[in-house]
């Protein structure tokens, strides 16, 4: 447990701003005295990339290497042209600092929202790959623009990637008390990528015998998160198939608003990064309507990756303890307001 | 409209043979007397394959060409291979007979089961193009089954398959009362294959000012599918998001059991091939527990691509009636027998 943080803020566009400070507020508020919290804001995303083109420039990354961790709030503009700011800015952090665990958790918190009859008991968490798949970048377009165009997306697995990141899947499934861990593809189509994730599950299972396994293809798998998402512990999926479930995930245990995720570099490499789910909702930015609880919970990831389990715990429990008691709408500002005092007591 | 129908049936593997007989049995109630229906059956699938070793052989392939349609129950089975019946035999008919239309309408009808809290009014249609994308079946590994082992799936878009299916969804956008198309990709990240498909949709979005369009993110899509289904109209997607959106709509529109798919060719140049979107559930297989109702409303979809409309609506009005009045467990053959009552009568 580290005695001081020296953490890297990059507050980002749209909301991004709003929840972060909310999530600094409840992060002073939660830590002890002793431990000494310094932290730094990085101005990037939307406004730096008009003002000078650019979206990380190598002087920032490599400063940013120097932090223990990373808060992040969210990034993308409808300004700026689709893609640039996320590759060239959120995916190239993942990219550059291995981010290989994309950790999601769904928690359904008492007194929160759900689409679903029935309020099931949702609490599972996705291990999303983070640094293969289609993501990596590896596409391209011939004859741009005419009727003949063709365009390429190429999704890159490696057994080096996809062990390692399995592996860390089963350490988390060992730990909890149900010991259950589901792998979701699509390896009856693509065979390749999917016999190769299939084939390392299988592989690295065996030195989890207490762990039990099954695997779903991802439409199959979009069923059961709306009809019995009580069945899942953890989840282990591809980059592509992880983005796409951890937004449904957090549609039905709470909505996007509460929902957390930690990009892990578990080697302590590079630092890990920490955000919420959701997007930068331009729409609602500056309206004091964004709900920052989803940050101040990737907050407590944060803490806990670093050691501070106490305090991740914490943050926890006093976001359930402010759900189960919140009636009416409230700002931003009232709910970090409200979060912060109860952790701080 | 055609005063013969000359069917291909291909019953395949677990429930098939079971839904596809029910389908049989309503589609010769609701056919006039003057119109001529022939049928051949295929023997294609597990059995055939553990037999002969053969998935879909040349001169099958020919012979299925003489069809005007073809109905399938549904093809894969745990003692084949994953992906051998799948890519040799379903997807094989459908990049065989250019099937660039996979049509997937979902509607909650009455007294159904929906996870969704207060049944929205789910009325929608996906357009899953078919022929393109990450199902071409361009991948490969390296080092397969080392640790150095690396595998690639590749996504292919082209102007050419892309802008037909669009068209065609604005088309069928065009036709219905409310008109509106929303595509679905991740530009955001697959920036070369997003950006063609969003240029073609605005571009063919041109011809078509009546119709009013928006776009989403896959991830985002899965949020409204589970907290606002009724937002959506038509849309249209790449093959791989459609395959993933279909099931989650299925499930929040009466099930699995109710989803019908046609695999469309809209030029005639091929059969176009009618299935539920289920699988084969072999599980349940032989129990007469398979619900018939998706096949038979793929025959609805069948009859009404054939130019048979009448009777198309007619089937749907027999499962709708169907639904409304049924109550406590029946068999397969009970529900088969119940709706070709209604669409004689
Ligand atoms: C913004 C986008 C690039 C990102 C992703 O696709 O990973 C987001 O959807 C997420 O899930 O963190
Ligand atoms: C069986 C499988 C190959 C198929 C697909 O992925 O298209 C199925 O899931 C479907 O949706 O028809």
């Amino acid at each position: 447990m580290a005695r001081s943080i020296n953490l890297a803020v990059i507050p980002g566009d749209g909301i991004g701003q709003e929840v972060v400070t909310q999530g600094l507020k409840v992060l002073s508020a939660v830590l002890p005295q002793d431990v000494k919290l310094e932290s730094r804001q990085y101005d990037l995303g939307a406004r730096r990339w008009h003002e000078t083109g650019e979206t990380l420039p190598e002087a920032e990354l490599e400063q940013l290497k120097s932090h223990d961790a990373i808060l992040l709030g969210a990034i993308g503009d409808p300004s700026v042209p689709s893609g640039v700011l996320e590759r060239g800015l959120l995916l190239k952090l993942r990219f550059a600092f291995d981010h290989y665990v994309n950790l999601r958790p769904s928690k359904l918190f008492p007194n929160t929202a759900t689409p679903l009859e029935g309020r099931p008991d949702i609490d599972f968490v996705v291990v999303r790959e983070g640094t293969e798949g289609p993501y990596v970048g590896n596409g391209g377009s011939l004859r741009t623009g005419t009727p003949a165009e063709v365009a390429t997306e190429v999704s890159l697995n490696t057994a080096y990637g996809v062990e390692r990141v399995v592996r860390d899947a089963y350490e988390r499934a060992q730990a909890r008390p149900r010991k259950k861990l589901t792998l979701v593809h699509k390896n009856n189509v693509l065979v390749h990528a999917g016999h190769l994730w299939k084939n390392l599950f299988d592989q690295v299972g065996q030195e989890y015998p207490e762990v039990s396994t099954d695997y779903l293809h991802v439409d199959a798998a979009t069923i059961f998160f709306v009809t019995d998402p009580a069945r899942f512990d953890v989840i282990v999926t591809d980059n592509l198939f992880g983005d796409i479930l951890t937004d449904l995930a957090a549609a039905v245990s709470g909505g996007i608003g509460l929902a957390a995720s930690g990009n892990i570099n578990p080697t302590g490499a590079f630092p890990s990064m920490f955000e919420p789910v959701h997007g930068s909702a331009p729409d609602i930015a500056g309206t004091g309507k964004a709900d920052p609880t989803a940050t101040i919970l990737s907050v407590a990831l944060l803490l806990r990756h670093l050691g501070h389990e106490p305090e991740a715990a914490r943050i926890e429990d006093a976001v359930s303890a402010d759900l189960a008691g919140r009636s009416g709408a409230r700002t931003t500002d009232e709910i970090g307001d409200a979060i912060a005092v109860r952790v701080a007591s």
